[in-house]
C-alpha cells in the first residue's frame, strides 16, 4: 500500500515575468508545484485548495491523470482563482510583486477528506498560518511528519498565527533570509538552533543557487544546487523542493536524518527542473529517466574522497 | 623526496577591525597565509616575497620551524613591510579598506632561488600580475601545474598585465564576484566556461559561506563549506584554501580532477580553521588530529546516499 502525503496550499494563475520573457497567465500556486513534484514518486497525494469556476478544467484534468487526488480542493461558483504576478530582476535571485488578487483564497476554510484524515505526511505549502493549523486541527491521528513551509510574508503580519504553528510542525523549511527573520541571528547555524527551541526538530533552510543545509540536532547536511547555465523561472523552486523532499520521505517511509539527506538531493533536483521553464511546464513532462539522469549529476556533483585517518 | 611547492606572494602586517575585537598588528600577507595552510602537510614549501626590515625575527623564526624556506624572501634594510588595515562589517561578507602601504613592495623584484626553479607546482598568490609572470619566467622546466589567485583590485587597474598571465596558468582560483567582473557574465557556469577559453584548464569559484565550486571542461564539483556558528576573522580564508589545495595536489603528486575535489575540501578545511581565530593563529597551532577530526565533517556534512537506476 502507498503511503499516504497530504499536502495543503494554493492552486493559482501567475503572470510572471524574467529578464528573457514573460506570460500573462500560468498555472501557478504551491500546492500545484508541490503536488506535481510529489507525483514523480509512489506516493499517494492529495490536495486541500479553493479555486474559483474560472480554473480550466485541462489544468485539473493534468493533475488528475497524474493520480493527485482533488477531492479536497474546493471550487467557489462565481469566484476567481488566486491571482499572482511577478517580475524577476536581472540576477533571478529577487523579485518584486506586482499584483496579489487573493480572490477565493479570502474564504478558504480548509476540509480535510475523512479519507485523509491519517495520512502519514501532513506537508503545509505556504499559506496563512491559520489555514495551516486548520488543517492539523483535523487530523484525527498525529501525523508521523508534518512539514511546513512558510515565508517573510507571514512573519511580518501573522506573527503570533505562525508562531502557535510552528511547535507542531516536525520539519521547518524556508530559506536563508526567511530563518534570520524569524530568530533575528545572521548566523545560520544559531538560526537553525533557535527554530529547533521553538519545536521544529528538523530545520531546512533553502539557499537557492547556493543549496539547502538540512539541521537536527548537532548533525548538520548539505546539499548544493545544481550549477544550471540559465535559470529561466525560478517561480516554484521552493515549492516544488519541499514537495520532492515530503513524497521521498513518503516513499521510503522512513523518517530519520540519512533519509532527509536522500530527500533534500530528490528535492533539490526537482527545483532543478522546475526553473528550467515557466511556471510547472517541466515537472509535468518529466520521466524516471530525466529524473535518474539529475540524481546522478548531483551524485557526481558532490562525491570526493579524501583520506580519512 | 617530497614534491616541491613554489609560493610567490605578499608578507605583511594588518590591522583589522571585525564586529567582535580588533587588532592593531597581525602577521598577515598572502604567502604568510599559504605557507602556513601548506605546512600542514608532507611537502617542500618556498616563499618568495619581500619584507622590511621591521619584519620580527619571531615571525620569521615561526614559519623556518614549520619548515617553510624563506631563502626567496627578501629584507630591504631601512624598509617597512606593506601593510594593510580594513574593517569588517557585521555581516563579515563585506570589508572596507581602510589604508593600504604598499611599502617594500613597490620595489619587489621576485628572484626564484636556483633550487627552485624546477619546483613541480607553483602558486602564485594575489599579487601584482607583473611579478606572478616574473616567477614563471624564471623557472627552467615547466611546472607540472601552475595555480594563481587574484583579486578585483588587478582587473581594475592591471588587466592587460592580468590578461598577460592568465594563459599561463592551469588553475585559476577566484571568488564569485571576480569571476563575473572578469568574464562580465552573471552566471557562474558561463564565467567558468569562458575562464577556460582564456587558457586555464581548470577554474576554482570560492563563494564563501557558501563553499566552491571546481570547473573542468564539462565536470563540475560542489564542496560546501563548514557551517560556522561564528566566523571571526575573513582574514586569510581565500590564501588558506589556495594553500591547502596546492599543498594537497603537491603532497598526492596526482594532477586530475578527482584529485582536486579531494584537495578542494582539504582546502576548505583550512580556510575554516583560519577565520574562527584573528590573522593565521589558528593555522600556527594546527594538530593532525584536529584536521583529521574537521575532515570527517567535511565528510559527514556531504555524504548521502541515494537509490540510482
Amino acid at each position: 500500500m502507498k503511503n499516504k502525503l497530504l499536502v495543503v496550499g494554493t492552486m493559482a494563475y501567475d503572470a510572471i515575468e524574467t529578464p528573457f520573457d514573460k506570460v500573462d497567465k500560468i498555472l501557478g500556486g504551491c500546492a500545484t508545484y508541490i503536488a506535481l513534484a510529489a507525483s514523480q514518486l509512489d506516493v499517494e497525494v492529495s490536495v486541500i485548495s479553493i479555486i474559483g469556476d474560472d480554473f480550466e478544467e485541462a489544468h485539473l484534468e493534468m493533475l488528475r491523470k497524474r493520480n493527485i487526488d482533488l477531492s479536497g480542493v474546493e471550487t467557489i461558483a462565481g469566484g476567481k482563482t488566486f491571482f499572482w504576478s511577478g517580475r524577476y530582476h536581472n540576477d533571478l535571485n529577487t523579485r518584486t510583486t506586482l499584483q496579489t488578487d487573493l480572490n477565493v483564497l479570502m474564504q478558504f476554510d480548509p476540509k480535510v477528506p475523512t479519507a485523509w484524515t491519517k495520512s502519514e505526511i501532513v506537508l503545509l505549502g505556504n499559506l496563512n498560518p491559520l489555514n495551516q493549523a486548520a488543517v492539523l486541527d483535523q487530523m484525527t491521528s498525529r501525523p508521523k511528519l508534518v512539514i511546513m513551509d512558510t515565508m517573510n510574508y507571514w512573519m511580518d503580519s501573522f506573527r503570533s498565527e505562525l508562531d502557535a504553528v510552528i511547535p507542531r510542525v516536525d520539519v521547518l523549511c524556508i530559506n536563508d533570509e526567511e530563518a534570520r527573520q524569524l530568530t533575528a541571528q545572521n548566523s545560520l547555524v544559531k538560526a537553525a538552533k533557535m527554530i529547533q527551541q521553538m519545536g521544529p526538530k528538523y530545520v531546512i533552510i533553502k539557499k537557492g543557487e547556493h543549496g539547502a543545509l538540512l539541521f537536527h540536532k548537532e548533525e548538520v547536511f548539505c546539499a548544493p544546487a545544481l550549477p544550471l547555465e540559465e535559470i529561466f523561472d525560478p517561480t516554484g523552486a521552493g515549492d516544488s523542493f519541499v514537495g520532492g523532499f515530503a513524497a521521498y520521505l513518503a516513499q521510503t517511509g522512513t523518517i530519520s536524518f540519512e533519509a532527509m539527506k536522500s530527500a533534500i538531493v530528490y528535492a533539490s533536483a526537482m527545483a532543478s527542473f522546475t526553473v528550467e521553464k515557466f511556471g510547472p511546464q517541466n515537472l509535468e513532462t518529466l520521466t524516471e529517466e530525466k529524473i535518474q539522469q539529475r540524481l546522478r549529476a548531483f551524485d557526481q556533483l558532490t562525491k570526493f574522497e579524501i583520506d580519512l585517518a
